[in-house]
């Protein structure tokens, strides 16, 4: 086990080929192997070589018909895509997205047991909820939950699933061929769970997971979603606030919270995303942020944005400017983005473009341009001045951005001692220094 | 494409150890993988070395706790573990098992279609419901759903992923660089599916699997099953009955039904399950098979036993004589093999135990011991006389129970022209000659 404090790094990817929207049309995007292995094999590999943390997937359940010609859209299932991941990688911890709101417990729980015990202990499960019409309407509903409800059933779906983990204590296998014992039946338990939602008798019929129970991820913004943070989660995926000083506050208020639950705040990671466009020089870097934006299309990111702002923008010109927008307790969606984008729109006066081209490029998070030494000095700005324990990073085109990011950012980060150089032994919460989640609701 | 018609060929493996259920005291058996990628990796790489057809996984959703301890029933969850084997074998086509009873169509079909693009082409859907109480309470409910609610749910569900793998046509992708144009946004189409048990918008957010459709396998034995199958499947996975002249019987029915659905009777394969003990020679392989009886407990399989018959047997003496029981239509739960089982019982005059016995060995399949001549002259008189297109192995141990069969049958079968000797190119429904789907159900 690593106890030594050190900068964790997230590999980000999503399967369109980069966190910038036009992305695809960049001539070293490898856009035509969008849904291959080849690709993210690829990305496994280079994320594996610049010895980062965790391999980070998103998903989400529709996408956006506004614009999908414009703005590639495709998300691979990422459990699946994660378990194709977790016979050919061997070191890096293996994020999935999977939403409570339209599976069961008894299914997820099973999925990612057997993800960590392929993987030898390196799964890990992003919470989150399903916030979208669009999505919802996959799901036979007009709407979506309201976000307190889906909140409420997410805190009872990650409690079954704790309890399914529980439900085979960790040594339960014997092996006893001599006697034709297999197992030790008395530490298997049934679960018995009656809830609001959910009634769940158990146990699971797979052994518990190398790692007690899979790391746990959430990226909640809201103020029950920061609280179903602190409750459940070992690492958070925030969508940082603009400088420094405001990043150590809002880390520092969410590190009490989690005193608040018994828990110990160094046992909670705190990771805003950042979307770094690296160069051998800083000049490079530049020329290729600015190649990127001359690819962004009029219309590009305008359908993606109105979702974000919970507004219909495709009813205006592109020059026009923002319209008024909902305030933030009316919107039923992502509350964190929701605030960043309308705040800026107010405060910069932007044209819908201007703030579809800031979209297309960073989606809302931390951005910057610039040499290896560069990136790594706002890295380090963030870290060292205790606002962030780690960052995912979103990389802007596959496979090159993180080819860029591990051939220049990389080797500074390590020479100053802030991200480790070799993977350490074990199991992804043992290279983490995490505790092993005690068997707190076994029944007997 | 191969059009030349040949035996096909599955590997049926399950996450515990080998279809005997004495198999994991055999010293051979690499029961201490049993968690572990290794060994899932090995019976994969065996399966490809033999040049089967497909690799297959069965599920269930609990497990018999009256005789855990010596029955290993641990089920890794197929879809995962499927996706892990996708990114480690080039031309087995996977068949993961999923039931249609406690999920939903709109995420079992993002699955399918992330393993189908990962692995090239490669997937298979096992559709099953689910059919015991034990399952049952897992999800919420005192019972099962009846039968026949179950194949009503289970026909819309395959439905409605039919509909959403069509909801992407073939060429949506474009990759227009030059004008920044992604897809054809107007070969892409909601479902507006409104049904019974589902309502679902769509369209799916991956594009079209490779397949089309992932092939579509059941092993459906009822009434309502069989008009399942022979509606949906492309193969049916069979519990075969005792002698060559009945399985032709069966074989000719369903090829006949099949037909009445309009659909070519070739392109519909089936395939019975059989457990071969394969030796270098006769005398190896019944003293294998002997070996492997010595080890059965008394007690071992009653559980198992109890819910197949739908009975609970561990009231008896293990030396009673089998009690009387239910009629096949009153049992809610798998038709076919309490059927086979409750006339094997009343036939035989079997005591508990000695049912027990035959169960554990065979789980009522067809069931062969000898060298590779005799398990090849087996199966050659099976599918020679018309009685199937290929067969399901259960190997009784992993992995050394493929390395037999691999070792001393398929080279019999390759030299007899039975079996194939090289994969063929393409997608799994290429190379066993199936049709691509059509795009039936397209909404415009």
């Amino acid at each position: 086990m690593t106890n030594q404090k050190r900068m964790l790094l997230g590999s980000f990817f999503q399967t369109f080929l980069g966190h910038h929207l036009a992305a695809w049309r960049y001539p070293e995007t490898k856009t035509e192997e969008v849904t291959s292995l080849s690709l993210y094999k690829e990305i496994a590999e280079l994320s594996e070589k610049g010895k980062f943390d965790i391999i980070f997937l998103a998903d989400v359940l529709a996408h956006n018909e506004e614009d999908i010609a414009y703005t590639p859209q495709i998300r691979l299932e990422a459990t699946t895509m994660m378990a194709s991941l977790a016979s050919i990688t061997k070191n890096i911890g293996l994020v999935a997205t999977l939403s409570t709101t339209f599976t069961h417990p008894f299914n997820v729980a099973r999925q990612f047991a057997t993800i960590d015990h392929m993987s030898g202990g390196r799964a890990a499960w992003n919470i989150v909820t399903t916030a979208h019409d669009h999505e919802a309407a996959n799901f036979g509903l007009e709407e979506q939950l309201d976000h307190s409800i889906r909140y409420e059933r997410a805190d009872e779906f990650v409690e079954v699933t704790k309890k399914l983990w529980d439900s085979w204590e960790k040594d339960t296998l014997l092996f006893d061929r001599e006697n034709g014992i297999f197992l030790d039946e008395k530490k298997i338990h049934p679960i018995y769970h009656e809830g609001k939602y959910f009634k769940v008798r158990g146990p699971i019929n797979i052994p518990r997971p190398p790692q007690g129970y899979p790391l746990l991820v959430t990226a909640s913004a809201s103020d029950k979603g920061r609280e179903f943070a602190v409750k459940h989660a070992d690492i958070l995926f925030t969508l940082a606030p603009s400088t420094v000083e405001e990043g150590k506050a809002v880390y520092q208020t969410i590190k009490r919270k989690v005193a608040v639950y018994g828990r110990n705040p160094e046992h909670f990671k705190i990771m805003p995303g950042i979307v770094p466009f690296v160069g051998k020089t800083e000049k490079e870097a530049i020329e290729k942020f600015e190649h990127f934006q001359e690819l962004i299309l009029p219309q590009l990111g305008i359908g993606w944005l109105s979702r974000y702002v919970d507004h219909d923008l495709s009813q205006y010109s592109p020059d026009d400017p923002m319209p008024e927008l909902k305030e933030v307790d009316q919107v039923n969606g992502e509350k964190g983005r929701f605030k960043l984008l309308s705040d800026l729109a107010r405060e910069r006066n932007y044209t819908i473009k201007e703030l579809a081209r800031y979209f297309v490029a960073t989606q809302g998070h931390l951005f910057v341009v610039g040499s290896g030494e560069q990136v790594a000095d706002t890295l380090s700005d963030w870290y060292l001045n205790g606002a962030a324990d780690g960052f995912n990073i979103k990389f802007p085109y596959f496979p090159g951005g993180i080819k860029d990011f591990v051939d220049y950012a990389i080797p500074v980060l390590q020479e100053r001692g802030l991200v480790q150089t070799e993977y350490a032994d074990g199991t992804l919460r043992e290279k983490l220094g995490l505790d092993y989640p005690s068997l707190s609701t076994v029944n007997v």
